[in-house]
């Protein structure tokens, strides 16, 4: 069983947490919210479903993880006007543990600058954000290159989730 | 008296659109609201302040306004998703009239390719996709390069008012 990091601030896009942490917890595995202050409630963008935040980032340790979530919607860019997300999102990177990143997620690997000659894909209107990062932008339902899983938009949660799940030891 | 398109979209930062807006018809300008669709009411996402859209983004000519507003907030996230818009942003800048820039709004600006070798400011949490599409980005409350005047976040409002007017023929 894996331990799976989520990171979520406002206004994430609610299915792009619900739907893989149910799978993941189906499938056994143990999930803990990082954000930017611990017992702090966060809300969805479209059904204000609830998450309470576990770990603020500024205490949060790669070592303590198996793979990191990064759900989309307007919270990666919340959570990228802060350091301490900015760096656990570096250093889980750099660890080259799975990160599975959906919709608006790659807006925080950008700001972490993690993403130069990496293969992603995202939602439609960070398209040039990515390119400009230096990264190479595919229009897929899911790219896997290395630890790195990504998916566009709600619609690609099926097999977005068959990937990320595939990843975990 | 000059005429100023408004471009904008759900979730716009309120007093982004609320403070100018008020400045530019006490002033004696006139506002035209630019959007996706005309007819549609979009809202603000802190005070869900109406806007109707007086003409949809295909159908807008910058030739008939003197000016181009964009606030800030998740509206140019959800603008520069769609082809129309982008082109009538990208079509204003290279006319040489003036643009008012606050907050998110250099992410249309971005996706419009229109930022290389230019000064501007913004919000924080765009900070590396501003310098990632080769603009150089400065924190300061108001920044004017040649057409283009920018600010960070709704407490610059006052400077970027001043600054906006002061363009206007």
């Amino acid at each position: 069983m894996s331990h799976i990091a989520v990171i979520i601030d406002e206004w994430f896009e609610d299915s792009e947490y619900t739907e893989p942490v149910e799978a993941f917890k189906v499938a056994g595995h143990q999930v803990t919210h990082v954000g930017l202050e611990k017992g702090k409630t966060v809300r969805g963008k479209k059904k204000s479903t609830p998450v309470t935040v576990d770990v603020a980032a500024e205490k949060a340790d790669p070592a303590d993880y198996d793979a990191l979530l990064i759900p989309g919607g307007y919270s990666p860019d919340k959570l990228r006007a802060h350091d301490a997300p900015v760096r656990f999102v570096r250093d889980f990177m750099e660890s080259g543990k799975p990160v599975f990143s959906i919709c608006h997620a790659p807006q925080i690997l950008i700001t972490a600058d993690v993403l130069k000659g990496r293969r992603i894909t995202g939602y439609k209107s960070i398209v040039q954000d990515i390119r400009n990062a230096g990264a190479h932008f595919e229009n897929q339902e899911v790219v896997v290159d290395g630890n790195l899983i990504s998916s566009r938009f709600p619609a690609d949660l099926p097999a977005f989730i068959r990937a990320s799940i595939a990843a975990l030891v």
